[in-house]
């Protein structure tokens, strides 16, 4: 077993064939970059791009951020990624939780698992300063993550990080994600999208446990600089105005603005208006929260040291019992006016079964708007929802048609109107009402993605599809810059409102670097382009850059807007 | 409703939403071109590359080729064309049977169905000396092709041809294909491969009935030369020894051909030889024709005047009924062998079944076999998979998803094991023991179609990876030539036995033109270039015209194979 010095930063490379570590250096060129941006150049430097993503040449990365270790207000995001099953190309999907600075603290600049076990069986790799260990998951496979997580922490005590599938990884679902323990050890922060939990589940992990006593904090180069930019940074974050929206009602702020835009996914993307948006609103979910009390929480920080904390705990009548947490506006959206459900109670009980599987809540609530639309379930009927999930539990025909998305299920069911990219699924934004954000889920090397490049809080005309291409192109850039810096996407309010240079001297600090002010938009077009080249290599093309068909024919109500942005447009996103 | 005059060949454009029939002229560049190459040649100047395949801007194509019209034997087919639902890119489909020759006595170049209706609803397209006319399909809906066929006779008359879907194209399922009746009025012919029956239906056409009474044979502009050419052709054709295999034992003589070679499917494309490939072979077949007697037949023309008659009518043990008319090669292979399936009566009733919902029996038989690999049925159970052909039939989610064919069966199950090019089925020569045709199932714009490209009878070593691309090459241009001159695969043993020039000789006499002898090439070379650039701008790459990795790295037994012709090679065969 080598010898892990943690104050080293090193790669961890893990076969999982021959369930072996190998640590070794960093190599140069990957040096200056972190999180998204390095996956995309590990997938570029090390996976044949035309490989079957659930086959051995495909490889499951996990690389923190540039700033993650240091307890930055919503800097200590992991960035997992790989080939993705479900869009067939470049994958990266980042969470909160503490597997980040876990793995930072062991000195893992980029966790590399390779290969793909000759046996069927499942396996817990765990991490630790005595290197990697494979033990058997017998007691844990099959479980929903909820039961998995408090089995395994049992198990390995209650310091570790922990990284895992629930039994949609294990089925190989192409939007399996993976789930991550939050501060309280809630397996709760998903790297969600695009089906990197069906990667995992290929090379037979069940979960992957951190232990990081005996490692230690990396060094910073300039303590006091650092300490003086982090300063400034945290100054302008809790002073800006979003900080306290999204402290005061999450992400579920969005409701009642995507209403008045027109822009609220409802009754699978046929209206961008719902009339129980009331019911289902950031307002109406914090009262309910506050007047419900005991175990619920209107805030709640996804990671250690967050200012924002923008997530929720949402608990029983009786205050009691957890529901669900969180619940964020994604999900609303998505399982709520998309499905024409008009309760936060309903959205809450199938937000937790589609985490219990260990599922993105994205695809799969597109993926009931389908199965409504082709008369498996009525409108509004949350009954009707769970027992289609639990068909996805009990790996039947119909439950493997809805658990492998949106994108899958209209193939199969015969239905146009299916709100995906790349196929993967449109988040509660509608590209018709939101031109700007339409751009992105056309474009990003993603896959339909908001995170990507949300536009709906920039000061434009969101129906006129002049301009959008611009706006998308520099969300794209700046959102590239901070998933590769392990920052979230509202840090972003903090870092542009805090005084210009703020990330480079951050980054200089840390790593007695000297890069530029501008070190975001160049690492967001680092990544960008080189997602873009994987993706090239893969086999994408210009008609990847699309939105479906049916959207720039369908007008969508209540302003009876088409997706008119023009092509050419489109193909001009990435020169710059 | 425009003045018909058969004498003049025109461009039928039917647009289904309007009902409306316009006549225009055959355009100039269109002239030269018929059957598989007309087809590439509109869908490139008319159907937008990136269109949605079952959305109203596809458009459905029948193109009869360019020698239709004048009972050459082998030489009056079909070709059925748009974009495919299955592959995403340009598809042809073409079929024996009378619709080529009826639609060529109206005068029927092309004809173009456009758009789709914008209410729910069937009909039944009528063509005739008369114009256009769109019937109410209500007493045809939701039969099989067998009864609706039954029915449509009934209604139309004995003299009709007639193309329809079965409920398969109803239910818009990725391998649905368009049946047309043979010479015996049974709906027997299909257009079997790419989705173009979902495309059909897509239309909202349950039926195209083609009545030419009062209709005339084309113009022959030198009936001398006509003559004399095809007499050496006939004469060329007749006396190939391979006439006299294809006569006695039809296309199952390939069953022992393959059996020897290693490369009959068996398993789902696990093993290349079949313990029970006697009682599936031609010789087999005959002999249980033969004994039979009655109704079954060893021998029978798909078109009139065909002097090969392959086909047969496979019937009851007491000769009283016919079970299925005809039993061809490649569903003995995909729906036998693939299946572990050793009867030919069981073959038999899953092809009856199959062909009665209108669908691809090499889909669905290798649908069958991932079904069978995900543990749906067991080898060798027909009931079993009859069963599930049911559950196609009542459209259940299970049924849809093995409805929708391998490629989607294996997705949504899970199963990596697919043998699927372009998404398309792979016909029953498997392609690591016959590498050549392995090439054109991986490069074929069309997908896995051993039509398009098969190199079985060529004296190679099969096995080697050296020269297989070459071979492919030629037997691509040579078959897509004849694809555009409406002649079936086996028509090729005459025109190459015949003198040189023959084929020249036969469009120079019946056009009036002065091609030169090489036509055959310059008409494949054509037809595949118009391809390949559609496929283009629908997004292909070189990454699409690959074989699955799965291929390259898992042995074949008996000879353990794996398919290891270099891809740098497979990008170089359309370099001419």
């Amino acid at each position: 077993m080598p010898e892990v010095k943690t104050y080293e930063s090193k790669v961890w490379r893990v076969n999982v064939r021959t369930q072996t570590l190998n640590l070794g250096p960093v190599p140069e060129t990957w040096e200056r970059l972190g999180g998204r941006g390095l996956i995309a150049r590990i997938l570029l430097d090390e996976v044949p791009p035309e490989c079957e993503p659930l086959g051995p040449r495909n490889k499951l990365l996990f690389c923190p951020g540039l700033l993650v270790g240091h307890m930055l207000s919503s800097c200590d995001r992991i960035s997992v990624g790989g080939k993705s099953p479900l869009t067939g190309g470049v994958k990266e999907s980042n969470a909160g939780g503490t597997t980040g600075m876990q793995l930072t603290l062991l000195g893992i600049k980029a966790l590399i698992i390779e290969d793909q076990p000759t046996k069927p069986g499942w396996w817990v790799l765990h991490l630790s300063t005595q290197g990697a260990r494979f033990d058997p998951a017998n007691d844990v496979v099959g479980l929903g993550v909820y039961d998995a997580a408090a089995k395994l922490i049992e198990k390995y005590g209650e310091k570790v990080a922990i990284a895992l599938i629930g039994p949609g990884g294990e089925m190989k679902l192409q939007v399996a994600g993976i789930q991550n323990l939050d501060k309280d050890k809630v397996p709760s922060r998903i790297a969600g999208r695009g089906g990197l939990g069906a990667v995992m589940g290929s090379k037979g992990l069940k979960a992957i446990v951190i232990d990081a006593s005996g490692g230690q904090k990396p060094a910073i180069q300039d303590p006091e600089a650092f300490k003086e930019a982090q300063k400034a940074f945290t100054k302008a974050l809790t002073e800006h105005p979003q900080t306290h929206t999204y402290h005061d009602y999450g992400t579920a702020a969005m409701v009642q603005m995507c209403q008045t835009f027109g822009s609220l996914p409802t009754r699978n993307f046929s209206s961008g208006q719902f009339e129980h948006a009331d019911t289902l609103s950031g307002e109406y979910l914090r009262d309910t929260i506050l007047q419900r009390g005991g175990v619920s929480k209107p805030n709640h920080p996804c990671m250690p040291g967050c200012a924002i904390q923008c997530s929720n705990v949402y608990g029983s009548e009786d205050g009691q019992q957890v529901l669900v947490s969180p619940i964020e506006y994604e999900t609303i959206g998505l399982m709520g006016s998309n499905l024409g459900i008009g309760s936060l109670d309903v959205v809450a009980k199938l937000n937790r079964a589609v985490n219990d599987l260990g599922l993105d809540t994205i695809d799969i609530g597109a993926a009931l708007g389908v199965a409504a639309e082709a008369g498996l379930m009525e409108w509004g009927d949350g009954e009707r929802a769970l027992e289609l999930i639990d068909e996805i539990r009990r790996n039947t025909p119909l439950g493997r048609i809805l658990g492998n998305g949106a994108a899958m299920a209209g193939k199969v069911l015969g239905i146009e109107r299916v709100p995906v990219s790349k196929n993967q699924a449109m988040a509660a934004y509608e590209p018709r009402a939101i031109k700007g954000t339409g751009v992105t889920y056309a474009t990003s090397p993603q896959g339909a993605d908001h995170t990507a490049g949300l536009t709906i809080r920039d000061k434009i005309n969101h129906l006129d599809p002049k301009g959008q291409v611009e706006l998308s192109r520099a969300k794209q850039i700046s959102m590239a810059g901070y998933d590769a810096l392990g920052a979230c996407i509202f840090a972003g309010f903090g870092f542009a409102a805090a005084p210009a240079g703020t990330i480079a001297r951050l980054l200089n600090a840390r790593y007695g670097w000297n890069v530029p002010d501008d070190i975001l938009q160049a690492l967001g077009k680092e990544t960008l382009t080189l997602e873009r080249e994987f993706n090239r290599r893969a086999g994408f093309t210009a008609k990847d850059d699309r939105l479906p068909e049916w959207m720039t024919r369908e007008a969508l109500p209540p302003h009876n807007a088409v997706f008119d942005v023009p092509s050419e447009e489109l193909d001009k996103l990435f020169e710059w």
